[in-house]
């Protein structure tokens, strides 16, 4: 993705670092402790899919306190081994997607990171959930509310735990906003903007609909939507939406290029959201409240959040100092945290689902009009 | 309006501020010359009600080489008398609005400037075109699709031009804008966010149905709707919206407290848009092009618009040096070049047309799903 930095740096964020951000209250709130536990006493987690996203989260376990890497699934073996090299992980913890349910045997592995394209999704988190295995599953959640749902009994029946990777959730400047907005702060919210997008390079798997399940909605307008729910602390009452392709140059022949959608929430707060795959779109929200305002931009990259906030005594310009990847160790120490504790996660399939059913439901509206 | 400046500071804009701006090019361009007129070859101005909208443009045209204020209509003879002072008109140049017909005989009266509720619009258009004089009317056009079409007739048949106060579309940020999508900078432009509005005092006008025809969609919520159109040159082919009341607390019995809209243009881009009367809503907008963007906020206040453009080759950072009430000067300098040189405004009655058109429509999609 062209705004987003792909390189990671992998940087060790020490509790200096962290006091830098000004909100460590909410980030130590979700993290277990920051004193780092035994090899043993961390949650080992199998990584299923090594491209762009699990190499941000891999790295980021290095900087958690309680979780580590002890698995890679993959069907590029030799892949798989310069990462394990990396890692540390035996050659026997290396899989691939034939053998994979052998995990079930693997003491070392208490979790399984699945970062497969959207339509692998619901397969391995139900082989995961079988073979004994905790789930945490990137977003989108999977390609259809059934598949949704079928993960959700999956991971039910088997015991384990299923948490969505809303990496936003856990980051302290969309916390800090969250925190803004329920302390009244800024008064009544009134109405909000969100956008996210980018350019699309041709051939990701991305534009290949049975791969992606959709277009930008499903991949980053997922984000605006996600923040206008979590940001309002309410569920969208109605959707209204259009969708268009301008760019006929072969990306666009079966999922949007393009998608703009405004939501009623039940206390009457509106937003209005924007996505795309054929431009430049720094992610982006904007709350407006009764007696203030939060501007949070960007919003969505991996690093370099910024928020600035105008409320009755006090006028806010908080840069997050945080550097990826340090939205995947924010998520990663969670699920451990609850794994260790037998606790359910903030964003449990449930959360994911709701998004696939709102996603379902504005391609729905968008369509009607077409 | 909260986020206005409502003082207006009398400043006479010299060559050298405008250069200021970097965008003297656009802004002369307008200007019919910089060389003063003698105060007989100046366009005359009544001007018809004397409260906030009015206060900006009458110091504005003092700044104009081909602008002056030479009469006065009002209810409040007290206020014209003292305001007649400040600008040298005569007493006999002073009329209330039982005796504005009379107006027909004032020499020094080539136009009207219709500042009046919006209701008030189309009587008074109506009244100063039948008395031979042009009309420069205030937004919104009217508070209906068939007086928009009467002002439209009745001007037309008096033979006197008809121009609508958009001053947006006369500001240098706004047409650096334009001319940077029209030059393709940014590449094919495929979404739009713009937002405008306001927490509203109890007891304003504009809360009147009758007297506003709508609420802060007619008022504020215009001037995204507009931005939406003169950047992308596009008329929109359909809208999609809700609109809603959180605040019961009197304000709010006849129009809506908060509108979001999505507009789809033929082309295929999309605009996602938010107006409100309950929260400080600074306007913006942000283009969203396949070779970079373009990001204005605030854009839509009297002074201190800033544009920021990203494309290749470029970075730009363009806060406007100009002073309230400039845009009124550069709307008035436009209207009277066109007086006196029988050419037709650049936003025509039929400009104001349409806006109220696609506001009806989106009142109307907005009131189907309530």
């Amino acid at each position: 993705m062209s705004l987003m930095r792909r390189e990671s740096i992998l940087r060790d964020l020490t509790r200096r670092e962290f006091a830098k951000l000004g909100v460590l209250g909410a980030a130590a709130s979700l993290a277990p402790s920051l004193s780092a536990q035994s090899d043993q006493k961390k949650t080992g987690y199998a990584v299923i899919g090594l491209g762009r996203i699990a190499s941000h989260f891999m790295p980021a376990t290095r900087a958690t306190s309680n979780s580590r890497v002890t698995a890679l699934v993959s069907g590029h073996r030799d892949k798989a081994l310069r990462i394990a090299a990396q890692y540390g992980i035996p050659e026997s913890s290396i899989y691939n997607y034939e053998n994979f349910d052998s995990i079930a045997s693997n003491k070392a592995v208490d979790a399984v990171y699945v970062a497969l394209p959207n339509s692998m999704h619901a397969e391995y988190t139900a082989r995961a959930a079988k073979a004994g295995k905790h789930v945490l599953c990137e977003k989108p959640m999977a390609i259809s509310v059934a598949e949704c749902e079928s993960m959700i009994a999956a991971c039910k029946s088997a015991g384990v735990k299923l948490m969505i990777a809303y990496r936003c959730q856990y980051e302290p400047i969309h916390l800090k906003a969250i925190s803004l907005i329920r302390s009244g702060a800024i008064g009544k919210v009134q109405g909000i903007e969100a956008a996210f997008g980018f350019n699309i390079e041709p051939g990701e798997w991305r534009l290949d609909k049975k791969m992606s399940g959709g277009g930008p909605m499903v991949d980053v307008g997922i984000y605006a939507l996600n923040a206008s729910r979590y940001l309002t602390g309410e569920e969208p009452e109605s959707f209204a939406a259009f969708s268009s392709v301008i760019d006929h140059d072969g990306r666009f022949n079966q999922v949007e290029e393009n998608l703009s959608w405004t939501t009623r929430f039940p206390s009457g707060i509106l937003a209005a959201c924007n996505t795309t795959y054929g431009a430049d779109m720094t992610g982006f929200f904007k709350v407006h409240g009764s007696k203030g305002w939060i501007d949070v931009n960007p919003a969505f990259n991996y690093e370099g959040l910024h928020l600035r906030a105008r409320y009755p005594g006090a006028n806010l310009d908080m840069p997050s100092t945080a550097h990826d990847p340090y939205q995947f160790q924010a998520e990663a120490e969670h699920f451990s945290h609850c794994v260790q504790n037998n606790l359910e996660p903030k964003t449990p399939g449930e959360e994911g689902l709701r998004d696939i059913r709102y996603i379902a439901e504005i391609y729905r509206v968008a369509n009607k009009r077409a």
